[in-house]
């Protein structure tokens, strides 16, 4: 079975998760709390020396690190990824503008801002640059949705479910979505497909921690 | 012809440029200079609403932009991009980090130390970050490549390309190599290789701006 070591608060993870759900995939979920520094012990460091999580185990014990090459992965074959080489460029086209615009603004603003005790204080030099470009993003993403239902035209896509996953908690990083009425809808139309769970959804008991001590 | 709107100096339209010289494939190239703002005319804005380069323009009309991205459309069925779900997964992996860990910081220092004047006044505040950041990065790297000779097993891919072209331009961002020794003899390692060409290579004029007014 696929492992996942994971934080749950992590939007990042919350992609992997919610991505496994929409495929109706059995994991095993393995909390790994970053905040409590489970990520730099040794034995997390021989899986990932970055320390970073998601992080997927596959079976015969290689591992694949980044949460949107772990979607790219998992995805492949199924509905969420198109066939078309076109296409599969627009999904990574968004994925890579999750990364580089998206993420390092809204996300990191709703993990310094929310999950970290006393983060407000320490990267108080770091919120006006978050709000603005997070913002810009927020714009990039309105000016697209307001003419589409998805990202990619043919339905939702893993470029979706990355985006989906900082977005829909932006206002943890004091992010307000008032303006932005096609982003939303699209988080509500995001919401309303099948298999969609939540950020505080874990898989069964019996598909998690089988293998643990 | 594929026509490919880029910046000479960008390190992120170097990168298809490279891998457009390394597939042998011809193109066109149409200057973009985006310190004199060519990026924010309204008809470059047509093309490509938010305004930035590489922006690949398909045969049709249809318009790609996110380098890497690119790089994964331009590659697809190419020795530069492995056909197993695992490699193609840790190809992206790399591409990932390229655009989350080290071009906002690698790249971004270059840009505005070296390219834009007064640069480094206006982003004085920023350079102790893009440091921090940038030589964690490559750290990541240095770490990774100690082991291996390219990013992926097997061979150079879009990975390598994708940070070869702003690694390789670091010291032009205040970056010291000096610690490195194996992303140093990966570089060279890159640059050695069938095809490759620096950064201020252009195709033949035959293949440019056939089309431009």
């Amino acid at each position: 079975m696929l492992k996942i070591y994971a934080m749950q608060s992590s939007g990042n993870c919350y992609k992997v998760r919610l991505l496994l759900s929409k495929l109706g995939v059995p994991f095993e979920l393995i909390d790994v709390d970053l905040l409590r520094g489970e990520n730099r012990t040794p034995d997390f460091l021989m899986k990932n020396p970055e320390g970073r999580v998601p992080l997927l185990e596959l079976p015969g014990g290689r591992y694949l690190p980044e949460s949107n090459a772990i979607l790219f992965y998992l995805a492949e074959g199924t509905h969420l990824l198109p066939g078309a080489p076109l296409e599969r460029a627009e999904v990574l086209r968004w994925m890579f503008f999750e990364q580089h615009s998206h993420e390092p603004n809204i996300g990191a603003a709703r993990f310094w801002l929310k999950l970290v005790r006393g983060g407000r204080e320490l990267r108080t030099h770091d919120i006006d640059r978050w709000m603005e470009e997070g913002y810009a993003a927020l714009g990039v993403m309105e000016r697209h949705l307001a003419r589409r239902p998805f990202f990619v035209d043919g339905g939702l896509t893993i470029a979706d479910i990355a985006l989906y996953a900082h977005t829909h908690a932006a206002a943890e990083g004091d992010f307000d979505l008032g303006g932005f009425p096609s982003v939303r809808a699209w988080l509500a139309r995001v919401a309303a497909l099948p298999g969609h769970v939540g950020m505080d959804w874990r898989p069964e008991p019996r598909n998690q921690l089988v293998n643990m001590a």
